[in-house]
């Protein structure tokens, strides 16, 4: 059983935006804060979206003007989301199955950060100890070996 | 011991791009193809840099002219690489303390793929059970255990 849960690797806070914020301030709000993407919320403070860096980047390739694009226009909705308790491995299995590199982490109701491919990895030697830690006892392998 | 290494989690073969290509053109290539960067070579396919989603969202940023603004302005040089037998756990701490999201990879002088955070995050499922299915015997704990 390996207990890390998706709260111990999580970002928080989580950097939000609103839909009207033009994709060049979505841009800078991202570079500004060093992250890749920014959760969008409504007027009632509900996630309503994500905008990311893969985002800006196709209105770039597209040659859309950034400073006139919305983030209502690009953003990705809807959102995968994950509980704050979720284990770390379902969270990867949850991003590989739909294809995203970062989760909004919600306890409860509550959004209390965000999870990403970057702050997986950077938990990865942690993961291994914890597996070793964790493992079930093997009394069956030790008595054949016996 | 673990025995996951870098080249069972890359993608391969990584997509390279010249120094001179326009930032726009760049972005088109990576949206295209779906990845997060560009491996840069030189007239002597050597590696010089790494072009990044990043890389376009900073110029997006700044306001700069993503039509006129060149690779060589925006890539990251030098590119932090990894062999490809390394291990997968040593590679996602070399990420950590340069603070990279993508590797790419050799087998001696060859640039054979790309690992980055999403493969490593796509192989973690994967990795636990190598990691239990390796670890070490453990006679110690079970004698202790009677």
């Amino acid at each position: 059983m390996i207990s890390l849960e998706v709260d111990t690797a999580m970002t928080a806070p989580v950097e939000t935006t609103t839909a009207d914020l033009s994709a060049a301030d979505a841009a800078k709000a991202m570079r500004d804060s060093g992250i890749g993407a920014l959760v969008v919320l409504d007027d009632a403070d509900e996630v309503v979206g994500i905008v990311t860096q893969s985002d800006v980047l196709g209105l770039v390739a597209s040659a859309t003007d950034v400073a006139s694009a919305t983030v209502e226009e690009i953003c990705s909705v809807p959102v995968v989301t994950v509980d704050a308790d979720a284990n770390l491995l379902d969270a990867a299995e949850l991003m590989k199955e739909n294809s995203v590199r970062r989760l909004p982490v919600f306890d409860g109701d509550k959004l209390v950060g965000i999870v990403t491919t970057t702050d997986l990895t950077h938990y990865m030697p942690r993961l291994r100890n914890t597996i070793l830690r964790d493992r079930p006892d093997t009394p069956k392998s030790s008595k054949i070996a016996e």
